[in-house]
């Protein structure tokens, strides 16, 4: 197992345990939490895959499904939703910026592979990366988190782009992808701790 | 035509129904209802469709569309909306639960012919049966009912996880999938009759 | 250039000032204003070649892109998000119709091409035409403008099946499409300005 395939089976657990805290918030029964955590998990992943013109691989391979499933039941069994307090956050925030670097690259690449171009490509590493927490937030009818001020979509926007300007260059090879998911791990959790933000355009 | 085709034809129209109930209560106007309507009754089959790589059914045979705007047709001419009071709803919950389980059932052999894993072949099993209604709820602007404490969904994913059993087991045949479909009926219509929930787990 | 990629491309600007002016009004950053206005001005051709399995052509070609994005800039730049006032609104109006009607009939062209029935041809009209906006309001949480009373719609579906007809005529050729495109604009302008609705049908 590559440190890519780790980073992305821990953003998977991170995502699927991310619905899960939002599912039980909204104290959803046993199938809304495996929905919305399954969803948020693997939501973005399918739409990158349909777009892409593909079967949606989390529908073929059982491991992300396992992953999802495992992570619900361990999360559930030893009631770990009850550690989602401020201290812990930290871990959490830590996590989720993994999977959101590792989904962006992986996304980026599919769209390589589909022969996209530069926007398309950013804009299926994006998808990749955020859509499933776009579906979660639609489907217990809240205005996406990503939408609100924040600088979280724009890491995922920054890390695709990257992908495909390291692509254009001919630059794209393991090395490359370990240092820019690192990188993109480390400016989602500087933008994070110090509160970066956009401009906004009010009239 | 089969009892399947049969099944799968009431499942249409009930969904059709369920939609304009839906549209009418909103107050919609002539287009909102037939897109509501539409969506309800096909837009699972739709999402079954593009998530297995094909493009969807009801939009390539004219059965389904001709069902769904029949339906609306009578229903509006006749002023059946009004009709959709305590007593009926009797009538309403038996077809609907064999929408359910006929959607069900449909999807997951999508799924199997797809090339779907087990945990794929549910969610499409799922996604057929329940996919219209979540669009719906999610056009008006409201939580799905699916998410809110019920024992509907459920029994998509225990029929669609049989079908994909009888399959592993060599058991999928015209015979075993007619017992499976009154099975699902028989269990939806308890469940709702007798208030079956599934647990919740709130923090 | 044709007239008609003219008609297409004053759509795409149109629909991405539209999802702007709706971004700027919910105050949102701006990355919040490209996701909405991107996805409102190509939305509904994205969601039109899933549907047709067909890999989105806005995420392949570069130029549906480069128009949202141009758009967006000198928007941004000049302050034009301020003009959204009363008298400039007529000019909104009917550029708005513009593309209503020029992506009612690409949608249902790629229809056509793809082999669907009447009905499918149809919804793919419509689809391309207002899905964008759906998904922008679905986003920002408020029940689509579509689905509130309106002739807007009904002139993506009036479009489309025309297109559908000519086409089983043996008629559809650059001159009925252009003739069908300004009649298109014609019926909304007409629509709009003369309070055309449909009925309704409460309880």
């Amino acid at each position: 197992m590559t440190l890519f395939t780790l980073a992305d089976t821990l953003g998977i657990i991170t995502f699927a345990y991310a619905g899960l805290l939002v599912g039980t918030e909204k104290k959803l029964d046993l199938l809304g939490l495996v929905i919305l955590s399954s969803l948020t998990a693997m939501g973005g992943g399918i739409l990158r895959d349909v777009m892409a013109g593909r079967i949606p691989y989390s529908l073929v391979d059982p491991l992300p499904a396992a992953t999802v499933l495992g992570t619900i039941a361990v999360v559930l069994l030893f009631r770990l939703q009850r550690f989602a307090s401020a201290e812990n956050m930290r871990v959490f925030i830590i996590s989720d910026a993994v999977g959101l670097s590792a989904f962006s690259i992986s996304g980026a690449i599919v769209g390589i592979q589909a022969g996209l171009s530069g926007f398309g490509v950013v804009v299926l590493g994006f998808v990749t990366a955020v859509g499933g927490g776009i579906i979660r937030d639609v489907l217990i009818n809240r205005v996406p988190l990503l939408l609100r001020r924040d600088f979280y979509g724009t890491v995922a926007i920054l890390v695709a782009a990257a992908v495909w300007a390291l692509e254009v260059l001919g630059l794209r090879n393991e090395l490359s992808m370990t240092v820019l998911f690192a990188l993109g791990v480390a400016v989602r959790l500087t933008a994070y701790f110090k509160g970066w933000k956009l401009p906004s355009f009010g009239v």
